[in-house]
This record gives structure tokens, sequence and C-alpha cells, in this order.
């Protein structure tokens, strides 16, 4: 997905927001805006949005001092993720159809994502996505080509996500690679984060090498970009892998809730909606 | 009013929606961002925001070659108000404390404003203001500098606001000196825009000669500073106005509603509320 205008003013809110979680120095805050601003012009909207993100939270890094400014509120999403586990596969044994609610229950787990400015009540998110009509319901495709496949490429989105994103790979029955960011970005989740959620006992885990809050491939490192060549099998999580991969020529199959209404009409539907869209498919 | 940090994102979103009034070439849009984003360096956070508003404002001049992008917002918005004003007079002539009502109407006409995010329905806001109760209400004191006055100088916000500023006019009773922009600024009132609103029937129309979207002293003619030194009895309308003035050591009353969070936070009140404040009374 390109950059649109209105993904400006978000820039410097999410630095803004970011920051201000690493540091309550308002001049180093100023400065971190003030440095964002005068890059502007080098971010053509030609570029995807994560790619932009990944030189804001460099930034955040640089002038804060802080590594991983997120790392307690991620360690807090997948602790309370874990504690609602059991239940999650509960709710799966007693459906009709285990695959959608597994995939129902982690788009739910998409709602924790600290990149976008709202607030979330995750247990109230699982019953309305539980119950929600998709807006873009490509699962007939999903299932023909999971049944083909012999290894899933799921590209991961948030800490805390990713106890609902097991709860998928568990019902899928297939292999998966399960795909990390290089280090921390907003909560987005890292390889730490992927084995407190317990990842590790259900894929294997891969960092795509990348920095930036989404998969912007030419910022990944060599294995992942030859598994993802590779792949007959693609799940782009979240918002920042749809933005990052929405433009490519290879079968994806984006799972998400449409956060921000920028991203809403770069897919077509409203801000809000569930989504299960496959590209190339 | 200093700028926070939480304005900043905030002055992106103003050029963006100003500059889309005026032109929808995408590379001048950008452009446009661009140099505000150059530019926020040299903004400290020790200037008032209509300081920004004016920098702002003269790059979307400057950028998109529109002098006056919200001219026919401007005047369809007086046109409206205009239409109300039978109505208006009305509501007054059958309250029970005719001054309070029309200062409730001066403020529900702070609604017209196309510099705040917001789209507003004006007889719906007259209703709900009409009822509404204070969050700051010095009207005693108001009342009691209104009667030992001889002139008040009132300082106007937008076009179509001036409509129900010209209702509190008439019912002060009082000679006034009504203030607009020098030229024109997202939708304030200019010295044109009060002739349309009928303001030279009952006030004598003066520049306070300056381009910012609110009272920058610095900014303003030597005649504006003249009378605003002396006079012993100043309104200033609306959030710009607040925000260039509310640190003068000056009496001045204060009558707005809170439509930003931050101005709102600034006041000590909560977002939505209506204000009659006033200071160094």
């Amino acid at each position: 997905m390109r950059t649109y205008l209105d993904c400006i003013p978000c820039f410097f809110n999410q630095a803004l927001r970011a920051g201000r979680i690493a540091t309550g120095d308002e001049n180093k805050l100023k400065k971190l805006l003030d440095e964002i601003g005068t890059m502007l012009r080098d971010i053509p909207l030609e570029s995807t949005p994560p790619e932009t993100g990944m030189l804001i939270y460099e930034k955040v890094r640089k002038i804060t001092g802080k590594f991983d400014p997120y790392n307690e509120l991620k360690r807090e999403s997948t602790e309370k993720a874990l504690a609602l586990y059991p239940s999650l596969k509960n709710k799966v044994e007693k459906s009709n159809d285990k695959l959608l609610t597994a995939i129902r229950i982690a788009i739910a787990g998409n709602v924790i994502d600290f990149g976008v400015n709202r607030k979330f009540d995750i247990e109230e998110e699982i019953d309305n996505v539980l119950k929600k009509d998709f807006a873009i319901f490509d699962y007939d495709k999903f299932k023909d080509y999971l049944d083909k496949t012999d290894e899933i490429l799921y590209i991961g989105d948030n800490a805390g996500e990713s106890v609902f994103d097991r709860i998928l790979i568990e019902e899928m029955k297939k292999p998966v690679i399960y795909v990390v960011r290089e280090i921390p970005v907003i909560n987005d989740v890292t390889y730490e984060d992927a084995i407190q959620a317990g990842i590790d006992k259900v894929a294997t885990i891969l960092s795509s090498g990348t920095s930036a809050p989404g998969t912007v491939l030419e910022t990944c490192n060599a294995e992942f970009k030859e598994v993802y060549k590779n792949s007959k099998f693609v799940i782009g999580k979240g918002q920042g892998n749809y933005e990052g991969l929405s433009d490519e020529k290879h079968l994806i199959f984006f799972l998400l809730k449409a956060k921000c209404w920028v991203i809403a009409n770069d897919i077509g539907v409203n801000e809000g909606d569930i989504v299960l869209k496959g590209i190339n498919v």
C-alpha cells in the first residue's frame, strides 16, 4: 500500500505516542517531531507506511535512548492473552466450524495494537469478532489452498496477538513457519515475544530481518526472502503486513481488522470491518 | 496558550484540510506538508498555536495559489446564519434572561469552525447550548463590567458566527468595536464577512491587522493595539482568540466552546464544554 497524505499527520501522532512511552522529556519529544518533520520531504508517497514507520521508530530509539519502549506493555499483553488461551480453545472446540472460529479469534487478537490510537477491551473484541460478518471473506479459497499446501508461512503482527495466532496455527494442522520482526518496533512481535506466547511449541519461528512495523521486503534478510519466494501459502496478519505486502505478486491471505480508515479505504471496506482477503489467488 | 506537543500532528491535519479545499493536486499537498515539516524546528513550544497557524495558512496560499480557499464556505455559513437570525432573535425575546440567552447563542455560533475537524449541525448545536451548563461561568462579573463600561471591544472569530455575535451585540446595548482579521485565514471573519453578517449596522468594524487565525498581538496593527490597550471590556470569541490572548495581563472575557481537548485541558474543562471565562477580572 502506498502512503496516503492522511498518513502524514498520523506519523507524527505515532511518533509522539511511542516517544511518550519512552520518555517524559518534552524537549526530546519536540526534537523527535522536529526530526521527523525534516525527514518528511524524503518520504515519497510511493513508499509504504511501514517503511516510514521504520525510520520513525529508529528516531524514537535514538532520541529517547530507549531500545524497546513497549517492552513492558508487550509482556503484559502476552500474559493477558495467555490467561484467555484455555477459554479460547474451548470456544473453538465447541464451534461448528473450528477453522473459521480460530480465524475469527486470530483476527480478534489483532486489536492488540499500540500503533493505532485506540483503547481496547480484548474480551469484548473477541465477542464482537465471533459474531461479526466479514467484509471480505475468501474463506473457500483459503481452505482450498490450505488443503493443498504442505507448509504455511504465517507472518505475525503484534505481541499478545501471537497467542491468538497460535490457536489458528493449531487448528490448521500443517507445519507452520511463524515470522517475527528482527528487533522491537512498537508492540510488534519479536522472537522473545513469540516464545513467551508458546509459538515455539506449534511452529518454527523465523525472523524476517526487518525493523519495520510491517513486512518491507527490501529490509528483510536473505533467509526470509527465500522462504517467502518459495512459499505457496502465506498468511499476512494485521495492518502492517497488509501495508507492506498488498501490492505483491504472490499468493497471500490477509487476516485483519481495518482499524484505520485509510487502510480500510485502500482495501475497499469500512473502518472496523474484519477481512479475510486473498491476493493473487 | 503555549503550543502543546499534541498541537503538532494537528498542524499537519489542518494544513491538509485547508490545502484540500484549495487544490486536488496531490503533489502540491505533499509539498505543503513537507514545507511545514521543515518549518517545525523553528516553532518553539513557547509560541501560541495561532502564530503557527499564520505560517501554515501562508504556505497554503503560496503553494496552492489560492488566496481564500474557504471563501465559498464562509459565504454559505453567513447566509445560513442570517436565515436563522429572526428565530434566534425570537428566542432571546422570549427568554427570562435575554443577555444570557444571547451569550449562549453567540457561543453556539462558535461551532461554525472549519479549522477544527468536525462536522456540525448548527440548529442542533443551538438547542444543545441553550440547555447546557457552563463549565466556567463568570456571568456576574461579566454583567458588572458590562454595566460600568462605555465601550466594548468584541474580537470576532469565524464567518457565520458573526451573525450570532450580532445578536449578543444588540443585547449588550453599548457601543461595540467588532474586530476582524486582516486577510482570510481558514474561515475566520474578515471585514467583508462582517459586512455580510450585518455587523456594520450594530458596531464599528476594525481590523486587528493580523493574518493569524487568532489574536497574535505582535502581528496586529498599531490602531488595534491602541484600542485594545485602552479597552476596559474585551470579549475574545472562540478558541483562536483564547489561544492568542489567554496569557495576557488584561481584562478579557472569553466566550467559547472547547472543541479540542488540548485547549479544554489548558482551560481546565472537558472537551465539548461551554465557557464564559474572565481573566484579570
